[in-house]
């Protein structure tokens, strides 16, 4: 098995020899290429991606091409388009490869096959989709509560590595707010 | 078991007699006041809702008593302030009864009772956390993406109902909008 994915499992589920191999199977590597779309607007997600290296965004698109960032997700994380790929329905949302990344890559129906196969992998999932559904509430809440500053001085407190890796534009664009105000919240700090 | 909990499990899970009287054992019939505070904000979510008649809010109250609804919560749904239930921490958020409500209780132990006694029952609660997941998703979206026309226009189009049978107040909060805008929206139709 890949070595961050099986640092990433120990602690959270008990797996014989025989379910490592299972689970060695079903994930593949890939890499991904700067600013690569790994999933189109509009295509079905067919896999979800565990990040052993790199960063990836989910975002949108309007009609006038403006983007919107919904997720950014980092090393030791999973992340998809993730409506489609538990619908498999065609995404409104398009998956990004933000830096040169390695992934490990788990298909749909290998998905499937865990959640059947493998003793304690649902506990495990279950688990990990609780917390990403807490942290979505969070972002939910942020929005709905925080202006500009009280975002920003949020994710300099929790991720300031972020601030410094990502590009001003997508930064600007994940708090919802112009390059222009981080620029100015940035030299207040 | 109560018919409400009965017609909602069916199709999703199949259980045996003994099943069903463990999961009837475990919920709690409970009436809600109008505006009566379930979960206070600060304390601990000790119990996840099931909504048989009436309707929740979720809501954030900030220093200066402003509040903002984070999750409307209808018949036929389960909702509590659900970060603090997972993790038995203080909530952020409280938890209301808008209207005279009718409620099965389900507590922090039973809920874990249930994932670990009932076969079927982790498959059938990871389904719904998975649909809650993917609603959570969408009001991002709706956060980052749609002006307050456009949000209203949804709300239309998905769930008029509610615009009908909530107070004005709510709709807007929840929209993001002041009541003016809503109203203006509603007289524009």
């Amino acid at each position: 098995m890949h070595p961050a994915l099986k640092k990433y499992l120990e602690g959270k589920i008990v797996l014989s020899a025989e379910d490592e191999q299972l689970i060695d199977s079903c994930f593949k590597l890939r890499s991904g290429k700067r600013n690569e779309i790994l999933i189109e607007k509009g295509s079905i997600a067919r896999h979800s991606f565990f990040v052993v290296k790199g960063c990836l965004r989910v975002f949108l698109t309007d009609a006038e091409g403006n983007e919107s960032t919904r997720f950014l997700i980092f090393e030791n994380h999973f992340g998809t388009a993730f409506p489609s790929f538990i619908q498999q329905k065609p995404s409104v949302a398009a998956v990004q490869s933000l830096e040169p990344s390695e992934l490990l890559m788990l298909s749909y129906n290998d998905r499937e096959l865990l959640l059947r196969e493998v003793p304690g992998w649902e506990t495990f999932y279950r688990k990990g989709i609780e917390q990403d559904y807490i942290a979505s509430i969070q972002r939910i809440e942020s929005l709905i509560t925080m202006d500009a500053k009280e975002r920003y001085q949020i994710l300099l407190q929790t991720q300031p590595q972020l601030i410094q890796r990502l590009p001003g534009k997508i930064i600007a664009d994940y708090l919802g707010i112009s390059q222009e105000t981080l620029s100015r919240l940035k030299s207040k700090k």
